[in-house]
């Protein structure tokens, strides 16, 4: 059995909603499964001196906008450019966390969830009670989470996971490792494809 | 008869070479011829407040000499990544310019040439010398070009270039323009076949 490949996104990337899409479907024709890692690209920019693509200069803000609707189009995904962006993702990644603790297929579904929301239906997925109305929706007790989005134990957690995903070179989203290579960005899917069938190239 | 595609590059620029490898053969599959522009990106980033990849942030600079190498794999594209890099490409730009508006054919190959010289031969293409050597083994005469080289008219050409790509809001390299479209990268090349297979999507 080969080791999962690691998929490190922020919930406010918009190639990172569209690699999310696709990326488990990908690696398990190869046999392969996928650790997800949300983590904070606000802290990312910070240390490593960038800004989101809709924050840099006017002609490349632009151009992102368009290039997000029409890659998704490209991929067949839908994608409607959200109200409120860039937007603060730490409840969303926490409550990712304390889930994936629990049980990981719920943690998926939950991902995908918040990720749709906030890219197909123009969701406020930085406020805490849309979070909380996600993971409801799914079935998890509300109160349970709501306590634990408070605890130190997930703070810490998220805190690690952005810690770790800047120690191995992470500056952007989405951000894929196979088998210690690196691909940054939803475009670079093909790429992944042809590494995973042939071990590289 | 469709307009051209107007295709923008830095001679300095990995993805732009990789680009140039490809784009007149996708064109012709769909009846479409594609005008080269030749611009200077350090013109262009000094307006937007960019810079290059690899004078950017360490772990993005890192990924992107692993990037610029294994893409050019994925292209089945030879590549070498140059011992000079970034370079100052003026000369390079103003010889295309003038060699243009002689003969287009053998402005397309000198264009080739001169990027091929960088990335798979290494060599130094700020050199004048190496610009007129590239020229003259195309059958150019030398002391023309060189002369040329001096003239205020071929300088005001490529800083009317720089002009226009700023003005229809070229932020980097290559950059294209398929009936008005706009697509940024290499890796957009699948983007731009559907594109003129579909004429939009």
């Amino acid at each position: 059995m080969s080791e999962p490949i690691d998929f490190w996104f922020d919930f406010s990337s918009p190639y990172g909603y569209l690699l999310s899409e696709r990326i488990d479907e990908v690696a398990a024709r190869f046999g392969r499964k996928v650790r997800w890692h949300p983590v904070l690209l606000g802290i990312v920019f910070k240390a490593t001196g960038s800004a989101p693509l809709t924050l840099q200069n006017p002609a490349k803000a632009a151009y992102s906008l368009l290039d997000f609707a029409r890659s998704a189009r490209f991929m067949g995904i839908p994608y409607r450019h959200p109200t409120r962006f860039p937007l603060a993702t730490q409840t969303a990644a926490r409550a990712y966390y304390w889930l994936h603790g629990q049980d990981c297929a719920l943690a998926r579904r939950f991902a995908h969830a918040v990720y749709r929301a906030l890219f197909v239906d123009d969701r406020d997925v930085s406020a805490a009670d849309t979070i909380l109305e996600i993971a409801a929706n799914l079935g998890v007790d509300r109160s349970s989470l709501e306590t634990a989005l408070q605890g130190q134990e997930i703070k810490d957690r998220l805190k690690d996971e952005v810690g770790k995903a800047l120690a191995i070179g992470v500056f952007g989203s989405p951000h894929v490792i196979v088998d210690g290579e690196p691909f940054f960005g939803a475009d670079r899917l093909p790429q992944i494809e042809k590494w995973l069938e042939s071990g590289g190239f």
